[in-house]
Formats: structure tokens, sequence, C-alpha cells
């Protein structure tokens, strides 16, 4: 294994570290790999050790590269400073890609308490987004946010179409960074029709980092360590995995359905086209189904077209005629909310 | 194991199905067992027989009692004749504790679908309320409910101060009970300062139950079946479990602090108490605390009064002291909002 | 669930306890079922119910019927008694296969301490063989065996060609029945080339059971209770499982090469075709094949001719054509002990 | 983390490469780590890479200092100069225990194949014993060990009284490393009373290291990876784990009772007590245990004598006096064989 510390912003004490493991030889099929970039929390007045290296070593197992990215504190953390910090981390990465042997379209952020918040908002603002983030006990909201800092934005109000897969894991009964946040955030991403997962553990103080107890003593749930091996499982399933002959396909899209793309399509839901009148002039079926009884209830609004056709004995050819007519509708901003 | 199975109504085709275990003899220590009552769902249309049987089985090999209840269903499902049968249910296991070995005070319900919601009623509004409510994929809102049963009502509305842990799960990609209503419950919840558990799968259609191969061969994310166990493993934390010698305790309570208790105590959040003029008064401390710099940040307000205090370094004694104090005074219903 | 007490012996007080789940209706691709026979332990003094009800229901929530046999005991236990109990329990429930939706080549027994000893006997005496094995801390030596009944036979001795695939556990500490009786058993498992799983947990006392809490309180390793999920795991491999529509294939042959067959094939091992002399006059290229460098070391010659063959690049028809000339050849029984 | 390769002998082309965590600050109570020792595989031809870092992950996570031993190879591993090498790493690891913050008396070996027989005779043969040894589908008969290198000896003969507890997994398919190898070293522990774990997995080729997908794709029991996190539970079982104000104790001892100490005590078996006439002589209640009917059965021979006494309701006082008789007694050599 390859490591190093990289300097991005002397002034304002911003570092990379790089943990670089070997490919090909005699890790067969393995040309790049997947990389991992750590964001560790401390309010933005320090990074945490404990959320630093100790996260690092179950992504290395799995595979993947790792970086830990030390960002702008106190003074210094006056937005968007550490959202700077972060484009520049991951523009020198994706940048290194071919050199460092990097596969520069499947790189998560991990972050933790305001290192979440940091990458909440690069999954959200920036520029260069990543391809997953991992949110452990985030800072989300505005009010919280500016408790540790008062220029630091609400990342649940900036969740857009673009933002990537997430992965959320908190504890009920933190009560530094309230539960809120994440529920707030998921709220967001629902809305927004990202792809995400979720796990909220009953009991279990702030900070508890890999749940590890060379880690942390305290008293919490069980079930708590989980999230890390659940978060690898589930960044195979959204960014691919490793196969004998090279990187496996994803098995998730990043959204739900299609309803936030350029074009309208099949993928969109049923209750999304039926508010849209250019698709149903042109494809009366649309509200035909919505009203028929073979769909099995109004709560089916939020299937797809594609699954209530399928569900229909609708043929596969059939189905790329109607997308084709659909895609070439455009998809204007104007979403109705979901009425559930 | 006794199995039998007791009619509750016939003109409604409502029943019990029963099955106890031995208690005593090698089992050392058991004298009586905690129970589950499953609750099938089906759209309030039907029964599933897959979210049945299969349920029991998990819990049964974890040392409970299962029940397995078929309400009300179709035109006899009007409101609340489905919560009366739950009622009834209840009203039986509880009356029967005695001559069945069944902890009364530790009978979980496992809901799943519309029999999440009615699970999710029987935690809210039930006057025979259970100790614990594990609810998969549940139907929540009014706007859901309604689309299954017109009658039905909005659960998530319903959650009150006396409302009991509850473990919820669901799939983000499930296109019948869209995963907003299992967010809507888990936001009321932490509004009414309920302890739960929550796991929210990237992906898998509705209706998986235990996502044993068994039962249900689609295609989902691998951390799915785990709910099973994770929720045994939360049951033992909020009801207590099996000791060598009996029974041991629950290792948490079924709220996070104190604000919905009749009178005020230190187990009240610092924001809790910083609202009430009567306990400011007493206790000048309150504000005190909330304005030094021993508290890490204005975050910290959602921790509870004796978290600050042993903090601060207060001996057991002093915080005895302040707990009276805080206890001769009432508290008043008037809750401020989290300012999260 | 259907439940059921067959008395198969009233005189030695022999009992089959019957558990059939439902098949069909909403359990789609369900015809029939696996089953699992457990046989409680208890010294042959008695059948203990901690290894009765509780073990049945993990296997009952995986899929499959469930059986318990309730087998002589004490001054009844003389030997064949307890096998003759076996053989009646199998011969009924294969008996019964078509009426009960059993699948009658997918059926395991599961015995425990003495219990396990029966089952061993089963996977190695008996005339109506299960298809596979799970053997909990088992009596197996006749010197253990005979201090429970003194007529007991040894079954590590009786292990032969057609003993079904086992899967063993035990704890390292166990004082009643020592972890050797296990070694033994698995050594001659080894011996004679059948397939097996094995896990010895560091400490644990006799008679753990599933190790569920509320079965048994003592100190133990905390692996201990996995051989439970395990067990389902290995069962699926070697039984096949439960697919989409129907029945999956079984992943592993009961047996680890074909050494053990009626005739030679391209399946046995290189070191066994070598003590062959027919196989080596026919096919000059075995002897070559060990003798030559492309083969990794002299210690490769446990692998099979067909894996040494596929190593040089031989092609599917050669191997067709290699294969024909081998199954020619009776296999006859004097096999030479392995030189590790 | 602080990394680093010592070339131990450069003749030999032998190097140690580090990995070292930080100590204490956020770690609170960690003031030393306990150390894993990473001994690859290769047949003593090559050490393999995927038997190298990704091993040293996990232990990383776990809390553990890693330390990777490249040792002799090919013409210059002719015996002893592989456990030479091994003697210097740990001589040199010992040595800067201080200056590494590493845990002198906690210090594990995990060797792989040819590394799982260099860890073996590290067990067993090495002045500088480890306290810990973990051994992944080693080579350690006489004949498969010549194999490889003509003047390697076999490790299960060499196993003795101070051979200290090991973790033993194998898949039952390997066809370079016969899982034999496995069966005869846990069958020389068991015959040496030395406390060991074992898993051997049904299916699998050789070489799978973790079973991560990112090192192997090939075909195996789904349960192998979990040798990994299993290893690292039974570690802190042996050599004790991290609480909140510094290191824990064992849970278990390196022997499972005391017949291989230098007096005879009452952790000495039954069985053994009764060869022992000086035991006899002046202590009768051993026969009277021996012969009574409260011990369970002949077979609770294998039961400690402090187990038997406390069974039989003895008082620790009488058992402290008991205890001080035996001891008094030196344990002499001549041990006989369990009857098992």
């Amino acid at each position: 294994m390859r490591t190093d510390t990289i300097i991005l912003n002397k002034e304002r004490n911003v570092s990379l570290t790089v943990y670089l493991q070997e490919v090909g030889g005699e890790f067969r099929g393995v040309g790049e790999r997947p990389a991992v970039l750590v964001i560790p929390g401390g309010g933005y007045a320090m990074c945490s050790d404990r959320e630093a290296d100790p996260v690092t070593f179950p992504y290395l197992k799995a595979g993947y590269h790792a970086f830990i990215l030390r960002y702008s504190l106190k003074e210094q953390a006056v937005w968007p400073n550490p959202l700077a910090d972060y484009e520049q981390a991951m523009a020198l990465i994706r940048g290194k890609a071919g050199e460092w042997h990097v596969a520069a379209d499947r790189i998560a952020v991990i972050g933790f308490s305001a290192g979440g918040h940091l990458a909440a908002c690069a999954a959200t603002m920036a520029e260069n987004r990543p391809n997953a983030a991992i949110l452990g006990y985030p800072v989300i909201t505005g009010a919280t946010a500016r408790s540790y800092q008062p220029s630091a934005p609400d990342a649940a109000e900036a969740v857009d179409a673009k933002t990537c897969p997430c992965f959320v894991f908190a504890t009920r009964t933190d009560d530094l960074v309230p539960v809120g946040n994440s529920l707030r955030f998921l709220t967001a991403l629902e809305q927004n029709e990202i792809a995400f997962e979720s796990h909220i553990y009953a009991n279990g103080p702030h900070g508890l980092s890999t749940g590890d107890s060379s880690i942390d003593g305290r008293s919490f749930s069980s079930r708590y360590p989980r999230w890390v091996e659940d978060s690898i499982s589930w960044l195979r399933e959204v960014l691919g995995g490793f196969g004998p002959d090279g990187p496996t396909e994803a098995l998730f899209p990043p959204r739900i359905n299609g309803n936030r793309e350029e074009t309208l399509s099949v993928d969109c839901s049923l209750e999304y086209l039926l508010a849209k009148p250019a698709a149903c002039e042109l494809l009366p079926m649309i509200r035909q189904i919505a009203d028929s009884s073979s769909v099995v209830s109004a709560a089916a609004r939020a299937m797809t077209l594609r699954v209530c056709l399928l569900f229909d004995g609708c043929s596969e050819e059939k189905l790329s005629e109607i997308d084709a007519v659909l895609r070439s509708i455009p998809n204007t901003s104007g979403r109705t909310e979901p009425g559930i």
C-alpha cells in the first residue's frame, strides 16, 4: 500500500491523506479500484482522528482506495471554504485517476457529524459531485449547522435531481446532533426521488464512528456497528462491485424513477404522467390505466408506467414504442407533490 | 408447542391463532414468556399467509409466544372495526396471561402494510396499547390509508406521548406503499420524543415479509432479511430479555427524555426546561448552564439536564435535590418545537 | 401450520411430532418443501425439550417442514432400537411425502449429543438414509457412546461411501462429550471423501442447543449461535434451495471427488488414478501429468484429473473422451490411504 | 497511521512491513495496542500479495497494529531459515514494544497455506512464541510440507503444552492443501489440551484469503468470509479486548484444563487425577466422586475436579484446601490418553 499526505491548502491547513492499494498482478481483474473520500467530523472546530484512519480500513479491506480530507476549521471554516476544500480534493483525485488507478466514476464520500454536513453539501451543491454519499449522524438543517459554523447552509434544502444516492445512519438518542437532521435529509431525498438507504439505531450517543470497541467504549445498540458492512454492501449495489473479469455493473439506478430526467419516459410514475397534459393527450392509455381496475389500487400511482404496462401484459416491443413517444416530450420542471 | 385458533368474531370472520411454548422444566428461569401479536397485511382486502406463520417462527425461536390476528376485511373493515378486533385480541391475551404464561407487559405487535397501519393505530390510538410495535412497510398517511379503506385514519397524526417504542422498516423503492409513509411516522415519533429504530433498505418491492427465499424470490437488497433478527435484538433492548435467573431489565426507556412526563425532571432536555419559566426561576443554574461554555455548543440544548450536570461534575446527591425541585413542577402541555 | 403427534411405538414410547407448513397459494413455486427431522439429546435417558421445539423454528422460518423424533430411552434404548425408531420415522415421512408435500429426497436429520449419535448412525448405517445430517456436539466414539448406552456402536467407524454430507458443530470445552468425538467423525468423513462443514467454537458447555438466551444463559463464545443460520445456508448448498419458479439445484455434490463411485472417472483424484494399473495403462497421460511440471506441486495429487486437464488447457470434448475410457473401468474397493 | 518497511535480512530478502496506529489522544484508554503478524502463503516459493495487505485491514479496523513478514523463499527456505525469520521479526516487535506502543503479550500470528505452516511452527516450536495463532488452510503434515519445501517439519507432531490457542480455518474441497492437514493439527491440539476454534467451510478452492470479492472471484460457500470477523471476536476472547478504561481481561485460558501445568490442581480433569496415585492417596474423595452417581455419567471424567466439586455443592473454602493439597504434587509427564 502506498501512503502519502498531500497539502491542499497550507494557509488553511487543508490536507489529503492518500492510501492507494496495488492493482493488477495477483489482483486479477482489478485494473483500477473504486475509492472512498473520508471526511471526519468535529463541529467545524477539529477533524476527529476517530473518524479518519479507522474509517478507511473496512473500505480498504473491501478493495477500495481511501482518502481522508482534513478541511478548513474554526474561523477558516467560513462558508464556502470547506466545500471548496472538498472540490479541490475531488478534482485532484479525479485528475490523477489514471495515475492512481482510481475508477473516477465510482467515488463515494463518507462524512460524520460536521463532516457529514460537508459530505451532504458535496452531494447536493458541489460542481464535482461524488457518485455516492455515506452520511453518519450528519448535521443537516440550517439551525443545527449554524450552531457549529454560523455561515453553514442547510443541506436538506439543497437536494436536487443531481444528488447522488445516499446512505444515512444515525442513533435515535443522539443529543448533540438530533436525529431530526437525518429525517429532514431523508425526506428531501424522498421528495426528489433520489435513491437512499437509511439505518437509525435505537440507542447510542453522538460520535461513535465505526462502533468498534477500540474507538468508543460507551453503551449503544448492538446493531450499530453493522452500518459499516451494510454501507459496503450498499456501495456494491449502487457503484457496482468486483467480478472475476473486472468491475461489475451497478444493480440499481441513482434515482428511483424517471420523474427527474430531461424527458418523460415509461420510467416516470403513473401519477407524474397524469399531471402532464402532453403525455395524456398523446397517450390516452395513461388515463385508462389509472382508472382501470387492473392496477391494484389508487396507491399504485407511485408505480412507473413500465411496471403498470408489464403488469397488464404489454409486450416489450409495445413498451418501446410508448417509451419513444414519451421521450419526445421535454420534462418541464413543475412537479406535483406526491399525495401520500 | 400448543396451537389453537380462537374465533373472535364469527360474523366478521376474525380469529386469533395461538402458538404457546412450554415454560419451566428444562427452560430454567422461564416462568412466563413475552409475546408477539402478528398482524398480516393485504390492503384491508385479505390477510396474507406470507405475513402470518412465517413471521411467527423467528420470534418463537427467540423464546416468544406468538399470536396471529386475522381481522375484519373489505366491507367489514370500515373503521374502527379492525382496531376493535385488535382491542379484543389484546384484551384476550392479557386476560389469559396467567393461564398462558404470557408476560402481559411485554407484548409487541408486528404489522405489515395494511397490517402495519393497524399495528400503528394500535400503538397510537388503542385503549389497550402494545408495549412495542414493529411496522413493516406500513401504510401510515391518511391519503395512502384511504386508498385501501376509505374510512381509515392517518396514523402519524395520532402519535402521542403514550405511543410505545417502534421499529419501522421499509424499502426505498416500494411503489405500492411509498416510503414517505414510514418517513412521516418516524417524524411524528421524533417530534413526540418516542424511542424508535428504523431500517430503510435501498431496493425491494412491496410485500417481502421476512425476505426468506422460500417466501419471495424477487430481487432486493441483501440487507433486507436482517430486519428480522435486528427487530429481535431491539425487542430485547426495549422489553428486556431472558437471563439465567428470569427476565432481564429493559436497557432503554420508551421515551428519549422526560419532556412528556407529568412533571418536569432532570431528564427533561435543557432546551425544554429553558422554555419553562417556573423551572428557570426556581433553578437559575439552568440558564447558567445554557449560557456557559462547559457544554459543547448551542446544539447541546437537546441534552437532558442530567447529562449536562454530570458533564459538569455534579454529584448524584445534588442531582437528586435538583430533580426533586423539578418534579414539584407540573409539566404543562405547551411544548415548543425543537429548533433543529 | 398443521401440527400433529404420531405414536410410532406405544410400548417404547416413541413418537413423531409433525409441523407441516402450507404449500402453494401465496407461496408461489412452493409445491413441496424440504424437511428436517430433529433428534433431541439426553444421554439415551431422556429427550431434551430444549433440543426439540426450539430447534424446529429456524428451519420452519427457512421454509422447511419439521419433525421431531422422540425415540427409545433407558432400558428400551438397547441397540438397535433407537436406529429402528429412526428407520420407522423416515419411512413414514417418505411414505407420506406426497400427502404431506415433502420433498422426499431433501430431508435432513439434526441430532444433538446422544441424538447426534443417533443422527450419525442414521447417516452411516441406516437403510433409509437422510440426504444431509447436522450433528450438534455429537456422541461418536464407541467409548463415549457406551458410557451412555452400553450397546451403542461407534459412529465414526461406520462412515461409508453412502454417507450423506454432514455439518458438525461443537464447543472445544465440552466436558461431557469431549470434542474428540467430533474430530474422529470429521476424520472418518475426510478419509471417505464425504462432503462436510464443521464449526468448533472455542468456549461453551455441553447442551447449548440453539444458543438462544431463552434456552441457556450460561457463558459461551459469541459465535456459537451462528451454527443455526450457517446450517441453513449449508443445507441450501447441498440440498438446493427455493427459487421463484420452484426448487433450485444443489450447488455441490455429496462427495468431494469420484474416488468412491462404481467406476473410475475424470472426477477421481490424480493420486487415486495413479494407484489403478488399469487406468494408467489405458491412459498413459495420467502418469505424464503427475510427473510434469504443469501441475503446481506434488501436493496437487489430491486434485481431480478433471481439474488437472482443464488446467492444462484440455478441451471439453477431449475431457469427455477420457472420461468415457475411465468409466469403462470398475472401481475396485482397495483404496490407498491419502499420503498427506 | 505510520507505515514502514524494515529489511530483516538483505541476503535472504526478508522484510517486515509495519503499520502502526495512533494511541492516546482521542483514542481514550488506548495506551498500547495488540498486534497481528501476518505471514502470507505461496508454497515457500513466493509471498502472495493477496494474503498480505488485504489481511491487515480488518485487524487494523479492530484496533490492532499490523505487521507483514516476507520470509525466505525457494532455495533460501531450507529449514529452519523461515522460522529464524519469524524469530527475528517477533524479537524485533517485542523489543520495540515500548516505542511502538505494542502490547507485547498480545501478539497473534496469522498465516496462510505455507505461511500457515510457518505460523503453526511459530506456535509450536519457536523460542519466542506468539500469544495466539490464526491458521488459514495451513500446510501441517510432513508429507504436505515436504512437497513444497523438502526440509520442512511436521507441525502437528510439534504441538506441546506451551502451544498458544489456535484458530484454524480451511475449506473441505481444497485440493492443493487437503483438509486433512487442518484435522491433524486440531487432533494434536485436542490431545494436548490446547484451546482452539475451528471453521471448515464446505466448499472453496485453495487460497481464498479474506474471501472478499475484490481478491478472488471464484465460487465458494457464502460462510467463508466470516472467518475474518470470527477470528477477531475470538482474539478478543483469548487476548482480551478494548474497554473504556484500557485493555480488558482475556475471557478464557489458553489450555482447557490444568492437566499440563507443573503441579496438579483442581483444574485437572477427574480422569487425569484418577491416574495419579499420589493424588488419589491424599484425596480419597477423588475416587469417590468418580464412583458416585452424583456426576452425570462415566463420560463426565473429562470434567475438572473443580466442576465436579461445585456440582456437589462444595464450598469455595473447601475447594481452596483441596487445591492446595493437589498443588503440592508435581505433575509428572506420563499422561494417559483420553479414552474417548
